[in-house]
This record gives C-alpha cells, sequence and structure tokens, in this order.
C-alpha cells in the first residue's frame, strides 16, 4: 500500500479535501494511507515550543531543528525508503514526471512548514528534498502537500474510474490538454467544431493534438522548449 | 469584506483547511468570507446532470456549458466585478503578483472542474479566467482553489501576525528567500554561521540578500530572467 506520512502543526487538517471523492474513497478501500503527525509531540518545555526567533533577526518565527529532527525520525527511521520531502517555495517545482516518479514508489513523508521556514540545517541533516507547487507563499505547507498528494493519488492503481483518462490529460504528452465539448450542440449560440462531429476518428485525433501544440505553443512556449522535442 | 465564492461538485471540501490557522481565523472574525455553491444543484433532469461524454469521442465526461452558466450567474450577477477564475493546469501559472492583484479587489469566485474538464465555450461566453496553480494534474479544481485562497488571504490586511513577515519572503523580491536559523547554536554539529551572530545589521542583510542571489541562481535562474532585472 502507498503510505503518506505528514508532520504539521495542524494534524486535523487531514484528510480534510482528501477524504472526499476520489482520494477519500480511494483512502476508504485501503488503496493508500494517510497519517498525519503532530510536530508539537516533540515540542520543548511546558509549552511544547516548536520555533524560535531567527538567528540574526528579522520577523516571525523559525522552526526548531532539534524538534524536527526528533518529528522525523520518530515517523520514518533511517531504513523508511520514502522520499522525505519539505513544502517549501523554495524547492523544486513539481512536475507531473515528479508526481509520476512519487506514485511508483512506496510512498511519501512530508513535512509542512509554518511561519518563517524551517532552520536550514534540518534539510541537509535529514536528507530533505525541497519541493515547491508553484511560484507564490502559502501561509504553511499543508495544502501543498494536499496538492501533490491529491497529484499522486489520482494515478494510484485502482483509483481512478477510467484508466485511459490519466493519459490524454495535460502535462502527460508534454502539451496542454485540447478543448473539450459536450452536449448541447449550441450554446448561447456557440457550436461545437463540426470536426468534432464527423465520426472520423482519426481526423478528430489529428485535429485534437492541432489545437493541443496551437495552445501549448501560444500559452506556454516554455513547456516545448523544456523538453526541447519536436512535434 | 474580502469575497470569496466556490462553484464546485464538492462544497463539504469547504473551507476544510482554510477553516483552521491564519484563515480560519480571519474568517472566523470576519475579515474574509467563504461561500461554496453546489454546481448540482443547477443539474439537469431527475439525477441533476452536470456533465456528457465528450464531443468526437474519448474517455471520462466533460461539464456542461449550460449547467456551469447558470451555477456562474445564479452565485455571480453580471455586475458582479470580482474575477471569475476557472482552476485549470492549461491556465497562466498563478504568481505572487497576481495574487497581489486579487486580495487588492474585492474577492474571486472560481470554477472547480472535475473529470476530463469544462466545455470549452463556457470559457469565452462568461471570461473565465484560466489559472494554473502548477505543471500537474489534479483531480479537480478544489485543492488548486484552496492553495489560491489561502495565498490570498494570509496577505488580507489584519489577518498575518507580523505585518513586515509578507515583505521578506520568497519571490515578494524576486528571489527566493535566503536560509533561516535559530536556536540551538549546535545541532547535530551543524552551527549557525557566524555572520548571523555578529550583531551587525547592514552586514547580515547584505549577506542574506548574497544568499538569496545565489540560491535563486542555482535553483530558479527563471526568476531571474523572467524580471529582467539586475541585482
Amino acid at each position: 500500500m502507498w503510505r503518506a506520512t505528514i508532520l504539521t502543526l495542524f494534524p486535523e487538517m487531514f484528510p480534510g479535501p482528501l477524504g472526499l471523492s476520489l482520494a477519500g474513497e480511494g483512502l476508504a478501500q485501503g488503496l493508500w494511507s494517510l497519517e498525519a503527525r503532530n510536530i508539537r509531540e516533540h515540542g520543548l518545555g511546558r509549552h511544547r515550543a516548536v520555533d524560535d526567533t531567527p538567528a540574526g533577526g528579522g520577523p516571525g518565527m523559525v522552526m526548531r531543528a532539534d524538534v524536527l529532527a526528533a518529528a522525523i525520525d520518530a515517523a520514518a527511521p533511517a531504513d523508511d525508503a520514502r522520499p522525505r520531502l519539505l513544502m517549501s517555495p523554495r524547492g523544486a517545482p513539481l512536475t507531473q514526471k515528479r508526481v509520476r516518479e512519487f506514485v511508483a514508489g512506496e510512498g511519501v513523508v512530508i513535512l509542512c512548514g509554518r511561519f518563517e521556514g524551517v532552520d536550514e540545517r534540518i534539510i541537509a541533516a535529514r536528507a530533505l528534498e525541497e519541493v515547491s507547487i508553484g511560484d507564490y507563499v502559502l501561509s504553511g505547507g499543508e495544502i501543498a502537500a494536499m496538492a501533490l498528494l491529491d497529484a499522486c493519488v489520482r494515478l494510484l492503481p485502482g483509483i481512478m474510474g477510467g484508466e485511459a483518462s490519466g493519459e490524454e490529460e495535460s502535462f502527460e504528452s508534454g502539451l496542454l490538454e485540447y478543448p473539450q465539448y459536450t452536449r448541447p450542440r449550441d450554446f448561447e449560440g456557440r457550436a461545437i467544431p463540426d470536426i468534432l462531429l464527423c465520426g472520423d476518428h482519426a481526423k478528430i485525433a489529428r485535429w485534437r493534438h492541432e489545437r493541443a501544440l496551437e495552445l501549448t505553443r501560444a500559452r506556454r512556449p516554455d513547456l516545448l522548449a523544456r523538453d526541447g522535442k519536436k512535434r
């Protein structure tokens, strides 16, 4: 079973949205597991402190390396082969390719930062992989962890209704997804493109590929350049 | 008050993680509002159908334009000035700059797609702005909407404890954030860099800026190129 362990100051946020829909059904069926552990259990002193002021000054608080080390070691012993992720805007941007790699493994351990971030030393000391879900700042890593888990879980065997679905989507082919249409044929004077109603599957596939390529060139030329592929 | 309206097939996912921590406290204090509306209320027939098979064939189901139009029109009349967003991996990648623009407005209306996506015609017919939180595929737009809202809400007046915090973070300066350290001074043989303990604030600020620049050059040269700034 694919296992997710979350280290957080807000374990009550989980499973949250992951307890419903595809991910939630998979959880109920035992297709994956989710454990949210409270970092504060490893906090120091009477107040179970997990953070302290930044060395060198500055606003906010920084999560202590010793507290995080204790939380990580309790959740994932050294022989736990799962990657240890730190959700952070400084990390490598998450891609569908990296999602597929996570899915192929045994699961993930995710540390959710809060406040001004974590003491830098924990990253090297516990070989954390910094992962960013995008170029914006969240109040903590929890929703970022949910996004990563949702992206992974929908690809686990047995989760998705139509197994073919996963293959035709944005990024799976390196392109943005072609436009979709459904009934009614006329919507407020806007018609479904005739070609989609012609019944010639090869023609339709070609049209869709051209639209996907056109959209990607217009909106995300970086995706084409990144792959370095000719299409 | 900054207002968020969500159109979803899973209104019970909200507020979810946004009901706790900074965002949740702000919600309780009336600093922002969140309304999750069920698209299915506008579904068709006895089964309240919201989707149909893709024109031209292919796996999965597509959300109908007429159903979505009814849901949007009921939630946000034509004179509602808030941007209407569609969370979609085909959209423009969300940036901290766009987050700041949303925060400066009256709020947002967010349509959460599911299945293979939405009928393309609804996007033009209701002037939807497609927004992507990153280059990976989710099971639906709900967690993406939560990420966008969390990024916005933490910047609303009155929400963040330390008001200065927002300014020193990743992306606000166009750079990734410099490394942070806190007590203990020695962690598993790893020391806090001496310069952070020297008490010379100008020197510390310079060191931090250099580290931020170094990190950004190494990990995200695209951020420097994007701005076209010299530092």
